[in-house]
């Protein structure tokens, strides 16, 4: 018998992104953001949800472009912080002595330290309520080579990415590797 | 120095989901996403990103209602081979030996044996090339009371949720606790 919670927005574990744009002086902004992922294969595309109020969601809709960056578990204050205050206020990146590098492919930044980084071209724009999610078609994906494995895929353990889970608002980390998918089930 | 590795689908982790829909005959039927979660939270909704030719697209197009069940460690091999094998072919639920609950919410059913139901009006469809994404207005969420911890917040050692890191198509438990959101980046 389950207990009813009331219509919650507490589904997870998400994963947790760094979305980074161009201000309009051609600064550099980034901001965490745990709403969203991957909504399609082909064409690759990912969604993110933002609130409308955020120098982010101004800075999409003015450059069309943006990416999205998988950081680390060694980021976890860093990534906190990008969360927490407005880059209206403050150089986020600056005070978080990280540095970002314009990307070849889409009119946006990303992050240097973090080593992999979805370089996104706006899709489409789709007006939810509080959120409006942001889809993105991937032009490319970018990895630092030390979380590559031996077959150039992302390797879990190297990479370290964060978790959240909504309901306590907590990071996590990820656990112990469970089974492969599309073939754990066969048996059945 | 990043490594480019093309337009890949690949950002994870993903949360693991059973969407749940009833058929044309009003049997249920239920298959594994991991392309979602929550993308707005006022009002609270989620989206799942399915291909056309599932049987769920189409009933959730005749319905206007899914639901989203958060299976726990437990159910791996159930949760993947619901993902593996379509409800045409199939009674996919009694095949892996779990069963449906009407929800009175919405026009969907639930599964019994996954601790924590997302009920969901559909509100949106986004057609984004391979994949459809599909937002759905939560209703209501319903929880086992053995996942909920004194505050009746969704616990995370008792859950057990999957997660799904879909470069290498695996499946992970959640790892350590590494602190809170909106906090840990304060000293910044």
């Amino acid at each position: 018998m389950k207990k009813s919670l009331g219509p919650k927005a507490i589904l997870g574990p998400t994963p947790v992104m760094v979305v980074a744009t161009f201000n309009e002086d051609g600064t550099a902004n980034a901001m965490t953001a745990v709403w969203g992922g991957i909504c399609c294969t082909q064409p690759p595309c990912l969604a993110v949800s933002l609130r409308k109020e955020t120098l982010t969601y101004a800075n999409i809709l003015q450059r069309r472009a943006f990416t999205v960056s998988l950081p680390s578990e060694d980021s976890l204050k860093e990534v906190d912080y990008l969360g927490l205050v407005s880059g209206r206020e403050v150089d986020k990146l600056a005070a978080a002595k990280l540095s970002a590098f314009d990307s070849e492919v889409v009119d946006a930044p990303y992050v240097t330290e973090f080593p992999v980084v979805f370089e996104c071209k706006l899709a489409h724009v789709l007006e939810l309520g509080l959120h409006t999610q942001f889809v993105g078609e991937i032009i490319d994906v970018k990895a630092e080579r030390g979380v590559l494995d031996h077959e150039g895929l992302l390797d879990t353990k190297r990479l370290r990415p964060l978790v959240f889970l909504p309901d306590r608002q907590a990071y996590y980390g990820i656990g112990s590797y469970l089974g492969q998918g599309f073939s754990s089930g066969a048996a059945l």
